[in-house]
């Protein structure tokens, strides 16, 4: 029996599996290229630099060539920028280089942390909106700003569950559920999903999407780490579609208890 | 590609599902037929007073024909017994009757919060292991106790997450780590898991199994409730045998940002 | 201004504090003498080995003559206890002694968490309530257990927060609440908690009294660190009297909104 | 015995106090003179249209007669202001007044949950920094935004623990961390803060100070409720300075476990 959810569409363009995944830090080229088919993904996300546009260096720089852009959508990324007009230049070199005109917007001016800078986001998304780009904007989980990124035409907002890599799953869960609540384009979860139940809270609570990295990519099994996830997140999905009933304070009775048995 | 888990061993029998499932609050019996064999399950538990023993009034009275024996492991629960001796009888009368010298203890003297008693728990599981019983006891997250029990020669302990049908998750999180950590036997998580997430968790933390009831079997569409839970548990259980990281205070990028595209 | 709150009765004994404290830890008795008189508190639980009943080896032998009878109700504890015999024996040794004949009832048979145990701690409750002993058993956060213990005639009950120096806070919450509105007896949080706001929290919920002592005694200065405590638990204790309102969903606003400065 | 804490500076004042009050939703002027009183504070936020600027219609128009300037240091604050533009013209209006050139800004677009914006935040700081104001801004827990603020000049950062009067307490406690971490002026946590356990919590975090106004303004007995925030802020503080112990995963025990009384 299979568990088939609602296609997603991101600025029209339509998506079976709702998570995306980044190819940071798996071992080789090859163990990533596996776990991407694993994952059942349908958008992956490359940090601009590490893609062969300059062809030097980088034992990575070949990356692009592990993977296959009819079977996923390349979301060049731009990690690494300090600010706005960074970001804005690295999307553009990857246009020229030939990539896609959709861009995951990263700015993060803060080495510890890699928190998104709302304010140098904000200006580059406008920028990129106007510029013809299929924006996916990376914040920290505030309302507001994902209100104003969606009103600047961004195709997504990108709020964090906890910072990048930390594992610690959704501890903005009160801040996501007002994004969700207030959001007319996809909300992806992006940051911090370290695990499977990490994910699928995200989608039960609402969210379009999650995009999950360092959890498969560091796993001592990556492909089966992306199967979990495939499966959590169909298996969270499935669960927002048909619906979860309500926390209670008080115990429900599974088995009838008035009556006993003579 | 499929998410093979390790099988599970209760009392010497093999599981390939690490799903239990509960018989209480569907529909009707067909409904729970159809969202048993969604779920992959091999084991069902059924209120005692529910099962086809006395042949009168109940509707649910020939639940029994719609759980097929051959299919599952029937699971006898004691549920409504207010002390041990209820429970006693209780899973005598069910063996008289033919069904399986299995028994889910469950001894819940409060109708508000059903809450199971400690005492009344072990007294029973002492009883029905001597009389050659598979005792599975549902308990709160006691770790203490449920060294006693499985020192008594219960197959299982049952801690529960929260109280059964509130849909909280795991709020006894930090218990069921230590129950966890000093099980010798399997340690499934019961009452209280109302969302795949949920069951998910349960699974990464270490626990052999999950029993959920409430969450499928008053979904609005329970045979997908049944397989979201089915992938979660799968999830959950790949991504504890493979193992997680750890979580971290600090971000660990995923992307390189020391070098910047040219 | 004073932060005046209601008094506490425990069996028919009037407390005007709510902070009980322990006496382990502590980098010499005199420290501890100055720390219990700082923390306000009425009545101070003491190990009955480190009580001078032996007069024989330890430094801390000679710790009764640090805690004057007359400020304090010394509340002996079975703390070392294995099981209800040698908690019954250690009681009753205390007695003996000229202790009163209050007993912190302390059974934990495991010496790396030092959780109690359910079985032996209700059956040694009952023994010492026959005797006509106050008992204050420490247990686990178990509603069911609780209610027993107070059908059995304890003067309270005190439910852990999270493991004895953990320092952890109230990982128990769920079951507190439900052990606070089912009690018919003091609620004692006891056990891990680590800072002010865990015992203000304790006190707001509905606690009736909290016993800290790692969290004091270690303290750079116990001092201050107990009257930090002892401001906390009357915080919390009067928020509580007053009433807190509910934990919303939307903001409220503080501010009027509707108009605006000319 | 006092329980005195360092004390705060802020544009290089100093306050004996670290709580900090509203002036919103009580029942009369005469009652918020009272819990001001009270509370010990020594800041006190007004919203600038409450303010007698016009003399026109709110029956708390008068609200300035009822704050003693020579007590308490008046803070304007902005709310009601959509934008940049409405917040720097009510700052400007609030000196032309004869208030302080402190301002407490707050602009929150969005009627529900009161968030504030990060944008037009950050646009009119640094107006009014230049203008020669000291700047106390209202933000989302966001590190980075947090870190541009004073890098504008503003003379604190004003976090939100989670939505005005929503009553939930730190539920950005991760990123406020951050934000501790990272601050080069004082912290002071505002809104959310809806009982003395979570104003205790926000001290002990390392924040500098905490604004109340909803859990004092509305209680039953709001001069007694300021009491009891202001020795949780002061027990919080004290546990801060006195520092505290990490959480443990295993218990330690408090009382010595080796021997045993003979």
């Amino acid at each position: 029996m299979r568990l088939a959810t609602q296609s997603l569409n991101i600025a029209g363009r339509e998506f079976k599996s709702r998570l995306i995944l980044g190819t940071g830090k798996f071992s080789s080229p090859e163990a990533m290229r596996d776990a991407l088919a694993a994952s059942g993904t349908e958008m992956v996300t490359v940090a601009l630099r590490r893609a062969d546009l300059t062809g030097k260096g980088d034992p990575f720089a070949n990356i692009l060539e592990f993977i296959d852009p009819k079977k996923y959508l390349l979301l060049p990324n731009t990690s690494g920028a300090m600010n706005a007009e960074e970001a804005v230049r690295l999307a553009r070199l990857a246009v020229a280089a030939g990539l896609p005109k959709w861009v995951k917007l990263e700015i993060h001016p803060d080495p510890r942390y890699l928190l998104p800078d709302p304010i140098e986001t904000l200006k580059a998304a406008e920028i990129l909106v106007k510029e013809g780009f299929t924006v996916l904007p990376y914040i920290n989980a505030d309302p507001v700003l994902a209100k104003r990124l969606q009103e600047a035409g961004t195709a997504t907002v990108m709020p964090l569950g906890s910072p990048i890599g930390s594992n610690r799953g959704l501890q903005t869960r009160d801040q996501l559920r007002i994004i969700i609540e207030q959001a007319t384009v996809p909300v992806v979860v992006d940051a911090g999903i370290g695990a499977p139940s990490h994910a699928a809270e995200a989608l039960e609570l609402g969210a379009d999407a999650v995009l999950v990295n360092t959890a498969i990519a560091i796993a001592s099994d990556p492909n089966r780490m992306a199967i979990a996830f495939k499966s959590a997140v169909e298996a969270g999905r499935a669960a927002y579609e048909i619906g979860l009933g309500p926390q209670q304070d008080a115990a429900s009775p599974t088995s009838p208890l008035t009556a006993f048995l003579g």
